[in-house]
């Protein structure tokens, strides 16, 4: 028999019924011929619910107690789900992290997982049971109560398919797969069948939410096969797979956007060696996560240094940056929060010449002024004002993608 | 320093207000120079509302998940309170069942705690903190999750209470204490200051709902004082101790009620060895819990036999008594539903002689019908019509305790 990971997020288990429904379809893999294993979240809104209850009590809750509060709303669902799956008539077992082992190291609220003990698994599926492992929650060495952060879930299943060397890992959303650009805004938009990991994690940390970067990095490295398809219909999704030649043949396979970032300047700042280390040191040491840097030297000996950080932490990063500024001599710090990142992600770029060009001309068309450039192997993002977004997406998806798709 | 074992239940932990008033009282404790554990039950509701859930997918929900379920409700209330110590400045650690390996045999649902793995608590108290365990929940050998019943956080305390040699286990709840009998039906009820481990289990036990029994048992087995107190106030409530001398000058400790069972009797069986277990044997089998039998031979060679079960499980005790009856000649079988068990408890009974007659005496000068009798060493229970109820409380209690109590 072959092994499935199956995980199915807040959204697929929210109420009774849900739960219900994805019963049914465990059983349909499981009568399929497949030993299952599946991963759920909390039910929707559960997890928000039971941190309304920790800030009732503190602003800035203890890290570790906020791990064992979070984790029991997957002890919930894993519950409900292996009654339905019994009231079937299909053997099942619930597990959760402590019981099978999902260690972790010890950083609370984004731990990362470092080792799974199948034994207990292997044992249950030779019974003939199907598996239900709570998601987004393992254990440190000293057996502390541990989460993986948002779309932790996401990470579990992978981790389980890799570990236990399955055959695919299938994440279950309220999606129908990983689109060309957000369907939303873009009518062209279209399902990809194929994506490979490099695109997806570009995409990902581009803003594209459909699935967390974290697992898919671990998916590359552990080469697991993801099919990322919807809860509510049983049409094939987006496969995410290691990338193989035939993909190199499209210039560009997603357009993503970001609106949740904010771009800081430091005006004029006298230019020497050791400037960015003084100015990104103190931020470093805030745990604030940096996007764009860019530098631009000028002749009369100034630079002008932009950069980006989330909205959610762009008031701290100011905070520190107007500190620095009157040591480093600038004239001032410029803050605009009111633009967006845009970017296209495709391995064919390593290949094929032109798409960064073919990208600015397409804008400057539109009369959109581009404010940062960064570039990878396989991704471009552009800055832009946030009022272009739609725009942008719109005219770049024509130009690379187009109606007929280029899948 | 000396070791102080708190337990606060749901009522006392329902809002996020009442658990920051939860936290006052353990920061109190510590402050008052005690080391400190706290065992919490779930936040009142949310043992209900998870079974709800539970019911919604399975009438009939499988043992060890409902277990996995109702579990999750302690890891909430443990996390929360931990924080709002905090968030006060006392350092605090919460600890789940497996955490501190709190290992029980595997009857799901009903779990009896074996042992306790006390050197991570006592690590945790070196360190200056509180340690919060979550009450009601432990595991089997095989670390699969059981819980401990009803009133099973009662238990988890006073367990801990013994396996770490605690001063005391401070039982707090929504009365002041345990008392002569029901305040809410006899004006003159008192609080009693102490009373003995064995008059509880026998109060518990005939209706009394203060202390769950099995906690009273073990609390009886290794010797802990048991502190039943109102987390509403800082008045003394109850020590259930050790008996002693003085206890015996009292004849009565309490008057206890019990409106939850039914009367069923089989008519004119023909008398004959073999016939009580032949009786009782399917009615055990089918894990019903006979409280009350009598059986008495009459001159004509047969007998009735009479015997009460919980309200919760007449009707299958009838179903059951309905296929033996013809088997062994019976006449007919007669249900009563309106009884009530009205009970007096005392050690004093053990060296004073005519408890039984007097208590006979009282209720005929009311008028009041026995119809069961039903005696231990330290016990008199009679069953009688349940309107009279309230009226028989009243009188033994005048009768035997007073005005002015017996304390």
């Amino acid at each position: 028999m072959s092994l499935l990971v199956q995980k199915y997020g807040g959204s697929s288990v929210a109420t009774i019924e849900r739960i219900k429904h994805v019963a049914e379809k465990v059983w349909a893999a499981k009568r399929a011929g497949h030993d299952v294993i599946v991963v759920v979240s909390a039910m929707a809104g559960e997890t928000n619910r039971l941190l309304g209850l920790a800030h009732e009590i503190s602003e800035m809750p203890d890290e570790r107690e906020k791990d064992v509060l979070l984790a029991s709303g997957e002890q919930v669902s894993i519950a409900l789900l292996s009654l339905a799956l019994k009231e079937r008539g299909q053997p099942s077992r619930s597990f959760l992290g402590h019981q099978v082992r999902i260690e972790t190291d010890n950083v609370y609220g984004k731990a990362r997982i470092r080792n799974i003990d199948s034994r207990r698994i292997l044992q249950s599926l030779k019974e003939g049971e199907v598996v239900v492992v709570a998601g987004f929650q393992g254990i440190d060495e000293d057996d502390n109560i541990t989460t993986l952060g948002r779309g932790g879930s996401d990470t579990t299943a992978v981790a389980l398919a890799a570990f236990l060397n399955a055959r695919a890992c299938e994440i279950y959303t309220d999606v129908e797969g990983v689109f060309t650009t957000d369907p939303g805004i873009c009518a062209d938009a279209q399902k990809l069948p194929r994506i490979s990991y490099e695109e997806m994690i570009e995409l990902a940390s581009t803003g594209a939410k459909v699935l967390e970067i974290r697992s898919v990095e671990f998916a590359k490295r552990f080469a697991v096969p993801v099919h990322v398809r919807s809860t509510f219909s049983d049409i094939e999704g987006t496969w995410v797979v290691k990338e193989d030649e035939s993909m190199e043949d499209l210039l560009v396979s997603g357009v993503s956007y970001d609106k949740n970032e904010v771009k800081i300047t430091i005006l004029r700042v006298p230019d020497r060696p050791g400037l960015a280390a003084q100015v990104f040191g103190p931020i470093a040491d805030a745990h604030i996560v940096v996007d764009m840097i860019i530098q631009n030297a000028s002749a009369d000996g100034t630079t002008d240094l932009t950069f980006t950080v989330s909205k959610a932490d762009y008031k701290k990063a100011l905070s520190i940056v107007e500190k620095t500024a009157p040591a480093i001599a600038a004239k001032g710090v410029d803050v605009d929060t009111d633009i967006a990142k845009v970017s296209v992600v495709g391995v064919g770029m390593r290949t094929h010449a032109g798409v960064a060009a073919k990208m600015f001309r397409v804008l400057a068309e539109e009369g959109v002024n581009i404010e940062m450039i960064s570039t990878s192997e396989i991704k471009i993002s552009v800055v832009i004002d946030a009022k272009y977004t739609e725009l942008a997406v719109r005219v770049l998806h024509e130009a690379f993608i187009g109606k007929q798709g280029n899948v």
